[in-house]
């Protein structure tokens, strides 16, 4: 169609999008530019919206508009528990479990070599600084249990027992390969309720 | 994780993208922040452009930033001759059999009741209006062969022999309930040769 260069900018841009090949990216910009305009802007809004106001916190490393997120504030959270993850989600499915009640330190990732990311793109420096305040006396690995969340989690226990605290790791009631995201509370609940010491 | 405001709604407005779930648009979000900035920056810019630069040819119907795109006004174009597309995507297919050296009127989508999509959502009165401009001779219907775009087919023949207009259909070289964007040329350029008048 001798596409104009913004339709065809529009279209690549939305490449970026994970899981977004070609055709789908083509899709979506006829989609958005014909049916949803309305959308289209909301979505230029929020991008610009959240690259602006969101940052990591102070403390647990996820995101925040704030310096230090609400749940790092809370005073009915127990401060000698820390549980380690992967990214936001999987802390939204330890929590909906209500089985637990300490702090949370996100990661951001988990180690993949094949990727390019390792402990300094992690900032586990970071996370070491967060682990050894003094309050915290157990550290929860609650990774994934795929081969990169194990490689992370073991990694991490090395660490961390090194600096003198106690490690533990969630119980394997998650499945092999399996992803805290995609399982139901009662087996993350499951899983949190038989972690074990990390050896 | 106690979302802040601009997580929430980036999350939300990703999901006027088609095809895009909750999880998805979560996945999505996440991966924008945190390991491609520029991309969620360029996406915003694209976003924007489009919005403001892209709009209706005034003879084709499909997105351009000129007045008239750089088809219609081609003078190496046989304006006898017009072929009815359901989007840009399906007038790329034509092109791409290098079987078809006319023009096109893009619909922007097919009939579709039980989407609210109607001959007045269509704007119908344009494509009408563009066909009957005293130089089209044959109205080349290739719309797909799925129920929608057949309906749409036979609505669009009747009103249009109605106006003295010959009007053919691309011949059902592709298979039943098939689309033009997953066909491969061949195939396309098959059905545009073996057209027949619409009865
Ligand atoms: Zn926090
Ligand atoms: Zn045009």
């Amino acid at each position: 169609m001798t596409p104009s260069s913004s339709l065809d900018e529009l279209v690549e841009a939305l490449r970026c999008l994970p899981g977004v090949g070609p055709k789908s990216a083509q899709r979506m910009a006829y989609h958005l530019l014909q049916r949803d305009r309305r959308g289209a802007d909301r979505l230029a809004r929020g991008l610009d919206a959240a690259l602006q106001l969101l940052h990591h916190c102070a403390r647990c490393n996820s995101f925040t508009e704030a310096e230090v997120c609400e749940r790092c504030l809370s005073s009915r959270r127990d401060a000698s528990q820390l549980c380690i993850v992967e990214m936001p989600v999987d802390a939204n499915s330890m929590e909906q479990t209500h089985a637990y009640n300490g702090l949370y330190y996100v990661l951001m990732g988990r180690l993949s070599p094949l990727d390019g990311i390792g402990p300094k793109e992690l900032a586990f420096e970071r996370l070491f600084a967060r682990a050894t305040d003094g309050v915290v006396k157990e550290v929860i690995l609650a990774t994934n249990f795929t081969n990169e969340g194990e490689a992370t989690a073991h990694y991490l226990s090395e660490l961390l027992h090194a600096r003198g605290l106690k490690v533990s790791r969630i119980a394997r009631g998650l499945p092999v390969g399996g992803e805290l995201e995609f399982s139901d509370a009662a087996t993350v609940a499951q899983a949190l309720r038989e972690r074990r010491d990390f050896v």
